[in-house]
């Protein structure tokens, strides 16, 4: 599979660590530093750090797992471990994890002396095929995702598929919602190939067809002024469930799961007010029934709900905004809902 | 004065206050926000609010007072009231303050939601002449000043001498001495003319000079790779005292007379070392010397004062990097010193 090229950086997929390695020997850093988290520590740094520890300008930077750790106190702990290991300008960041740390570590280097050189190895399958790619770096803050962040692109993405063997199929399965996504938004044929895969297992292919379409949409517009808003889709209402669960539930639901309900709510959406047809609705709420366990939204979080939506970075002037879908493969930007409308979309999720 | 055009964006200098409100209505911003500090807000917003107050989408945001206020925990406050205020990506932060307020407010801004628009209203001649152009936001983290922040423009710089009025000698004296570095790198012509007018009453013109060098350094190098570094003359050592006093003192130093300090012991490696004359010294140290009272330096301070210079952004492999003058007006960018020539300057600054 060739290298991607996307703005400015290119995204290996093949003999990944070994271009890893290239890369950071090319850099003529001054000081290299890898940001891992305690589960990636465990399962996948012992493909990685034997390479690295011969040098002697290394060091490992290891912080708890969790997205409840993408926060403000923990990206501060970041900051402060490079200011204590003196990291210059000339620094390298190399984050090597889910999406938390490529988010956070992201932003730690963006904004660290105002912007040091970083690298993503993003080690899930959701990580691969979304949040390593298209420069958004991010926290949480008062439970609002990401509502701190820049723009700032990586100076590349190393992705190698021998990570994913050390995932659970939950964890998988996090990530196959965005590549559904991908085909739902933008690619039918994609879609298809997609629902008639066996998604516990992914394909090689299919991932790199993933990184392919998100990679074209993220080129088109890097921050968000159009076509980007499309990677939307399920994520308004998905995001809000997400939180949500984050804040209530002893195991909270993943990304995946919540943005597979999101999808389904604003298919209903997309069918009341967009132009998808009842069989295509059936079609999505079929293949994420099949995948996803079904998880029960309570009546009385509906207005917690509808709060955190109204915090939504793409909203403009209070009015919730949606992407939807007018087909399978073809997207709608900037729909905007009532509160009743959004509930009787979360009431279609529960009536299934 | 002419408008001066920097990086895509104007520095007014006439009717700034009118040509604010034009750009705040012309720009269609969904919700605009004041940022500001106990003194400003004393001082300086009857100028500004009152044109505001009319304005149902207008909110003020007000933090206390000071240099030590400049840290993350005050910036997770602005953050957090944009959220309380659901701030919006069309929203426009003023920043209307000294450069505190505008260093913070411009991280704050450029990180919020990945980025809202910005302005500068610059109410110190501190401010005016430095913090408000060339696009660096920042925060101080561990009481490392800038370690944290973003190369981000603002949307334009309003400069109004009219708020120079309610500011004591000090506070003026404060600016001065990045005017008179301006000069030394760069301008041996104004350097003359400075030092020869009353600087405790700045002349407009001798402002706008000012600014007018500091923009076409910044629009050269926006990001300080090369001719910016420039700027940094008198900082490696100056910032060094300015942190020292903020943590020690309980009258701490101003930003321009530490620089002023730092200014004198890198002329003093700048003859031993870069070419500047004996004379040029003395008339360097003769002129400092009548602005600024002296201060005591103390010898058990210097390991203290070194660490502090070892976590100064400029540095590349834990060497302490200063920009030094081969004459009056003509800089020299990377001099790497060691701890003990860097010590006999502060020797040579407690011997006058």
């Amino acid at each position: 599979m060739e290298t991607i090229q996307s703005d400015n950086y290119p995204i290996f997929f093949e003999n990944s660590i070994q271009e890893l390695l290239k890369f950071v020997k090319d850099g003529n850093y001054s000081r290299i530093f890898i940001l891992t988290d305690e589960n990636t520590a465990e399962h996948c740094l012992h493909l990685v750090k034997p390479h690295f520890e011969g040098m002697d300008n290394f060091d490992l930077l290891e912080i708890p797992a969790g997205e409840e750790n993408k926060n403000i106190d923990f990206c501060i702990g970041v900051w402060k471990l490079l200011i204590d290991f003196e990291a210059d300008r000339k620094s390298l960041l190399i984050n090597l994890g889910g999406g938390v740390i490529t988010d956070m570590g992201g932003f730690a280097a963006s904004t660290y002396k105002r912007g040091i050189d970083f690298v993503h190895v993003p080690t899930t399958l959701l990580s691969q095929v979304d949040a390593s790619v298209g420069g958004k770096t991010g926290i949480d803050l008062d439970s609002v995702k990401n509502i701190v962040g820049t723009f700032t692109q990586p100076k590349a993405v190393f992705i190698a598929v021998d990570f994913l063997k050390t995932l659970s199929k939950r964890e998988i399965l996090s990530g196959t919602a965005e590549m559904l996504k991908h085909g739902l938004i933008i690619d039918a044929a994609y879609w298809n190939a997609l629902k008639n895969s066996d998604l516990s297992i992914p394909d090689a292919q299919l991932i790199y067809r993933s990184v392919e379409i998100k990679n074209e949409v993220v080129i088109e517009d890097p921050t968000e002024k159009g076509v980007r808003k499309s990677l939307n889709f399920g994520h308004t209402i998905g995001h809000a469930v997400e939180t949500n669960s984050l804040m209530k539930d002893k195991k909270p639901l993943t990304h995946g799961e919540a943005i597979a309900i999101g999808m389904i709510c604003e298919s209903y959406l997309s069918n009341k007010s967009a132009g998808l047809s009842n069989n295509e609705l059936d079609e999505i709420v079929k293949v994420f029934g099949n995948l996803y366990p079904k998880y029960t939204l309570k009546k009385e979080d509906y207005p917690e709900l509808l709060a955190i939506m109204l915090k939504d970075k793409k909203n403009i002037n209070g009015k919730i905004n949606c992407t939807l879908l007018t087909s399978i493969g073809q997207y709608k930007l900037d729909n905007f809902f009532t509160n009743n409308e959004l509930c009787e979309s979360l009431d279609y999720y529960a009536s299934l």
